[in-house]
């Protein structure tokens, strides 16, 4: 590991919350962040982005309307904008999210956890 | 894992050549891509993007001009845009990419690699 590589696990290291993304890095207009989440959280759609999810630890269930997509480590989905979903994970799950700057994980501000670099 | 997931590991067992990004899902106006490396890529930079770089497996160094960036697995350098570098990889590295699309890797269209979906 050199100074400039983020190391996804260090970086997971430094906090506990859940449902709190974490800005590791920036890529053009968007975030790249790491979040720990365990449970149910909302259902949400994000109508002007879709929403990038990689499982680096544990399993994830996103739940769509018509289907759930259950994710590993090393596997990833992409929300397509406009599409309702709820990510839920039984046990906590570490992931990889990439969204435009000032996208509320909720897809609604006045719900939204506030975004902070680490 | 279920049928939407996409699974790094298995796309990257589809595939030997190298230098040869191939798309397994979008985000926005990105391709999301796998690519297995080895060697000395080209010095080059994108002047309308920055790079994205996540290392699956092995090393891969990003030579900059005034410095390298080591990355092992679980770890991502964004080099900005307009910044020119080189990706070497001693052995065998698997990486996830993230670019606009219609991006070549080289930084010039003469000289790019076909991206294609798997």
């Amino acid at each position: 590991m050199s100074d400039d590589a983020i190391n996804l696990s260090q970086k997971l290291s430094t906090f506990t919350e859940r449902w709190s993304p974490k800005i590791v890095s920036q890529f053009n207009d968007c975030d790249v962040m790491v979040v720990k989440a365990e449970g149910e959280f909302n259902w949400h759609r994000h109508e002007d982005t879709d929403d990038f999810f990689l499982v680096l630890r544990g399993t994830l269930r996103i739940e769509l309307r018509d289907r759930d997509v259950i994710l590993q480590p090393g596997e990833l989905f992409v929300v397509p904008r406009g599409v309702e979903h709820r990510p839920v994970a039984e046990q906590e799950v570490h992931l990889l999210l990439i969204e435009p700057k000032g996208v509320s994980n909720t897809g609604n501000a006045a719900t939204a956890a506030k975004k902070v670099s680490i």
